[in-house]
């Protein structure tokens, strides 16, 4: 019988740890070939779209999706798991939760990867629902101790810093500009929903590492076409997804600005089968719009450990 | 909260008398252009394929997709329904049957609406696990009252026959070639999961229309590509999901005995808005390979009366 797992189950289930441990395996994994992920499907709903991000890794047993619409009337995600031999479905669970905890985890390990100085300042721009994540899998993979968040509205970038400040332990402070945000850090994650551009280039400096993971439409773009120009190495979380959904990227490519054959895949570099930051001075630009194989292994984890546990309703056949 | 349907429970909920009027207006809606439907996505696994197929019907209020694990193990189908206006989920059901009476109802709606002489004798090849829903649809949908099948194994077609004739209360009786099925038919039905043809060009004649159904992997064939040369007409449940699954109308396309700008898609033919059957010699030919949207039209109608009459189980939040 298949699982039925509530978002406040799969709280209980899952760690930042946890997630973060899972999506390494699982770009190792990736990077070896024994992933399979397709493009997001998008289909138009009333002021919105519905979406599946279908996956698949064979060795662990599962292959699934995750589902959602995402309008005016906000989101709601689900994610389901079958069983990659053929057995049937496994699970149905709430995917809200692990939406955010992996977006998070994967902008964690990407600075990891391809920051030029790891644990060094992170400057964090958006101070939104997701940005929780986003500095929790920033700590947690680079254990960074001094974030810098701006964001347009100065009580919500107080009020978030301190609550992070609080909930992690460590330097979490809020800045009244993009610039001081930027003064001597390593990495810049945007985390925004903005139509214009909050990253250009007079914003960058030898060595930075900027991690974008704000959108995944291409009508949206958090980063100047310009500084795609000027980055000396271009990161995605998956190529074919991104040529229809970075919109950053799309425009730069559009404007001559960049090459998608020069593009290289996140997993790769994870893996060592393609070369990530190569001198300390680099400027690299890292776009994730996030690949429906992440909610995949994390709803695994989330799976496996249920079972354990005895946790989750049991769906009549 | 969403709903949780099991298989039994649908049955009880779905007449194939309801399926074919809701997959008559499903079509009439896609010719008003009120339909979005998007190719199968297939996933490998263990010795068979992970196929999602989603589909929208705004006015309806509803968007989903059918999902299914087909291997060597089987095949095991959910449906899933978010309402189309973003509030949320709506259900999760059982797929199996739903695939079986749509794909039933869909045949006996293209025999209505492109037979020469609707109620004629129909042919069916193939007596395996999906033709009792062939029957069923035919039956339903034309009023035919003569139906003949063949299948390989006298055994089976024979048992099929008495089976299909009890529950039918119609003519239906084996045969023990594919010639004595056709002598006087309206329309074939090849329900098959045959890799070579089994039905060649020795088998037309003036005015049969062929409804090809058993596969949806390019890799099968019922019918000769030959066959494919010599229709009249040729009519696919949708063009864009043909061009990659219907190996029939590939290979002939291939072997330039067919030009994909000639296919027509079955709701423009049901909805008016292109011309079918012109003439009552013409060789019609409908392949279907199954989409998205049929499912989730038939789920939509077992949901609405699963709320109506109070059953389900309600997936907690």
């Amino acid at each position: 019988m298949a699982l039925y797992l509530t978002e406040a189950e799969i709280g209980e289930l899952l760690t930042m740890p946890d997630v973060l441990e899972s999506l390494e395996d699982m770009f190792r994994a990736r990077a070896r070939g024994e992933i399979v992920n397709r493009p997001r499907v998008r289909v138009p709903i009333t002021a919105g779209t519905y979406n599946v991000m279908p996956a698949g890794w064979i060795e662990r047993g599962v292959v699934g999706h995750k589902m959602y619409t995402a309008s005016a009337k906000g989101a709601s995600f689900q994610i389901v798991l079958y069983a990659a031999d053929g057995s049937g479905l496994l699970a149905v669970m709430g995917g809200g939760r692990i939406s955010g905890l992996r977006t998070g985890a994967v902008t964690g390990i990407a600075a990891r990867h391809l920051a030029a100085r790891p644990g060094g300042p992170i400057a964090v721009v958006g101070a939104g629902f997701q940005a929780t994540a986003q500095v929790n899998g920033l700590v947690a993979a680079t254990g960074a101790t001094d974030i810098r968040v701006h964001a347009r509205s100065a009580d919500k970038r107080e009020g978030f810093a301190l609550r992070m400040a609080e909930s992690t332990g460590v330097d979490v402070h809020a800045v009244d500009s993009i610039d001081a945000a930027l003064d001597g850090a390593t990495v810049v994650v945007t985390i925004t929903n903005s139509a214009e551009p909050v990253l250009r280039v007079e914003h960058l400096r030898p060595g930075l590492t900027i991690v974008a993971a704000g959108n995944n439409t291409w009508l949206r773009s958090e980063i100047d076409p310009a500084v795609i120009g000027r980055a000396d190495l271009v990161v995605v979380d998956d190529i074919d997804n991104a040529k229809v959904e970075a919109g950053e990227l799309m425009r730069a490519a559009e404007a001559g600005l960049f090459n998608w054959d020069c593009a290289v895949a996140l997993h790769d570099v994870i893996g060592g089968t393609r070369a990530g930051r190569t001198s300390a001075d680099q400027v690299v630009l890292v776009e994730l719009q996030g690949i429906g194989i992440e909610d995949v292994a994390v709803a695994e984890l989330a799976y496996r450990r249920a079972r354990e546990r005895g946790v989750g309703l049991e769906l009549p056949a």
